[in-house]
């Protein structure tokens, strides 16, 4: 099985009779998801995108990433958000948090254009000194204020360095299907272009062309990916608690909310799925934090996070829950050596391979967070590759989808997120934000 | 000025007289830190360590440092909490998160030992084969189960790479002064040793040699480090709070988590402090979280993040405060294209330099979370570099063990922390753990 959840641990916080108690929401929400009658169901896209997808875009992608691989040794990303994410959880997920170091053949991936930083941009542009270089341009409007900055640099650079024709076989833009300025732009100078479809938000987009051309460019099998997906469709298409962990997990999540429980952990025992827990990020607080509610995603990464935020998970203000990814087969083997010394005292774990005992760290903790009341939901993981990463971000959007309607707020907007932005504008003098400028000049 | 605490967004959620109230906690805190009768007195080594730290084996640690810049072109370092997240800290802080893509005349740095994944080792070993390698192991006792697999596995990669004798040049133990495995080791195998001070807690240790080997090997002066700290010790001396800005963060911070603000979120606007948030989370999560209290840390990075965790924080469970850095002097200048066909609507900002931009980002953040209700302390950073890194860990070394002595706990202990090791030694069958092994056995 890929995905199992084990909610033993969890007995002396989450009784029987509470999920019981809670069934009746979950059967709403679900309700309210399936007859896309609920709030934001103009939205609802990826609920069946695993199986409609468009076959000849994916096509599409799986060729254009043939010629990036072959055309380039660094493959520059440029998104934020939603456009950035989900492709670097997938690429961290299925290779390594280390991809740009390991010997492949496939290219360096930079994901650019998801900040402002000065330093950051220059750094960049010292590494690819001397590169061959291609891009990724993935906006839906083309407006958004840092890809587009980005954008704007990198297209300079390719036009310098390839020509104007040279540079437009090394561009690719994921935008709107027909319009907005960088559909026009891509029109007019003849990039290849691959669709943001209207009805999957930015967080739920990792499985179409947002997510998949860079995945695919990594050396990743995007089939694999979508068919993942549809597995995990076809296991958590009924409303039945005893059989559905993806609406269980969005049950017990609200269970302990409403008891105080307001922060949740994303727990890994891997480098490789910290990004995949900073998309589970967006995809839970951007699709819950409304409306003043909403339980505050957080994430670690053990044992590393042991040594450092151990000691409040274990004794802090017990304010905190965990669900942690407990994998269960290692894509690598590593045994611990034997030292006639014994210097270290460690000869006990000699011969042992390091993922096992990376696993009895995992269930020492699971069995030391819940005794310091610290709850903890256990999803287990048959291991990591493409058709796991899809299933894994199906279940969690369904999941986040269900447990948004329980909390009764919409999932599928962010009205928040405009609110840094306007002011930004403001105080850098874009005409049309004149009033809001005069507003924030008494503020500070 | 290095920093400068802005609370002036802070208005409408701590009043002076709130200020003025708590006042007499300060100060108890204050006397209870400077009279060394405080609970973890044996513990305030790093209170005066910037004057009177050891001047020659600070001499020692540049020399090894040069010494390991000219024989290596891969250096590991082995350490785990707070033997791992100083040195990177002040590494990605001084120079990048970029550090080991850039150019530069200095060895790549590999942090390792921090975890138990067999896949980031494999990973690693591959990414050093056919380099040459200089390895710091660091741990007090030795016997650190992560650190300790580690150095198991790279003791053997460079005996096999470099004989008995080669290897002891390229191997640097900074462990206790006296007594400990690791030091027993190094004294019988010729290992040069540094030295970890008795009186320094793991999370108070990088401006120690546990952090100076690594960052002075990167081509940082630890000597600017240090009189940064110093600096910083002599700003933060007495007990004023209307002039001592270290003891107002501690005070304002105290005064929101006893309003029902239970996260803090540590925020920067460049990548390069991230893991500056990480040495800082364990820096007040290992202090402040025990006794069931505690202020939860937590971080983000932005506006990476203002476009997944932008909308909790807007518009999500009011249960967060903000402290921002503020970097008033990006140490590299971009500046914006001009585009002709102005097709992502950004001329009104070209000519600009991204770091303006990025500083109206963060003001108009600023503006827009106080306004959400979430309130946000500024922290006026002048630049990035060895000194101003030394005056920060100070500034926030001195205002956790304030912080924690207005909780009411012992700001220097961690006795959380082993709970999940003692689990998972019985688990892996160490010999003296057969009693919780039994234990164990009753709840899986």
């Amino acid at each position: 099985m890929t995905l199992k959840l084990n909610d033993k641990y969890l007995g002396s916080f989450v009784s029987a009779e509470e999920l019981s108690a809670i069934a009746p929401e979950v059967q709403a929400a679900h309700d309210l998801l399936t007859s896309r009658t609920g709030a934001g169901n103009d939205f609802l896209g990826w609920l069946d995108l695993p199986v409609n997808y468009d076959k000849d875009e994916a096509a599409r992608i799986v060729e254009a990433a043939k010629k990036i691989q072959k055309s380039c040794d660094v493959f520059i990303v440029i998104g934020i958000g939603g456009s950035y994410l989900g492709a670097r959880a997938a690429i961290e997920f299925c290779t390594s948090s280390s991809y740009n170091d390991l010997c492949k053949d496939t290219p360096k991936i930079y994901f650019v254009g998801n900040d402002i930083s000065a330093s950051h941009m220059a750094e960049l542009l010292q590494i690819c000194e001397g590169k061959d270089i291609c891009v990724n341009v993935i906006s839906k409007s083309g407006t958004t204020t840092e890809p587009a900055i980005a954008f704007r640099i990198f297209r300079d650079l390719l036009v310098q360095k390839y020509g104007k024709e040279g540079a437009k076989e090394r561009i690719f833009a994921t935008t709107d299907r027909a319009k907005g300025k960088l559909k026009e732009l891509s029109d007019a100078e003849g990039y290849e272009t691959f669709v943001v479809p209207d009805d999957v938000g930015g967080r739920f987009s990792v499985l179409t062309p947002v997510g998949l051309l860079p995945i695919a460019v990594a050396g990743i099998d995007i089939y694999a990916m979508m068919d993942g997906a549809a597995a995990a469709r076809e296991a958590y298409a009924e409303c039945d608690l005893a059989n559905n962990d993806c609406y269980k997990y969005a049950a017990i999540r609200n269970i302990l909310s409403r008891k105080g429980k307001s922060v949740e952990f994303f727990v890994s025992y891997e480098a490789s799925l910290i990004m995949t827990a900073e998309w589970w990020k967006q995809l839970y607080g951007e699709s819950e934090g409304k409306e003043n509610k909403g339980i505050l995603p957080a994430s670690v990464s053990f044992t590393t996070d042991l040594h450092s935020m151990g000691q409040f998970l274990q004794e802090g203000s017990r304010i905190m829950f965990e669900t942690v990814i407990d994998l269960q087969e290692s894509s690598h083997g590593v045994e611990i050596p034997f030292e006639a010394s014994n210097s270290d005292g460690l000869n006990f774990i000699a011969g042992k391979d390091m993922h096992y005992v990376n696993r009895q760290a995992f269930m020492g903790t699971v069995l030391a967070h819940t005794d310091g009341g610290t709850p903890t939901m256990v999803l287990e993981l048959s291991k990591r590759g493409a058709a796991e990463f899809g299933y894994l971000v199906y279940f969690f959007e369904k999941a986040v989808a269900i447990s948004g309607y329980m909390l009764g707020i919409n999932p599928f907007n962010q009205p928040g997120v405009e609110e840094y932005k306007k002011n930004m504008f403001a105080l850098l003098g874009k005409p049309g934000y004149e009033d809001r400028a005069a507003e924030l000049a008494k503020k500070m």
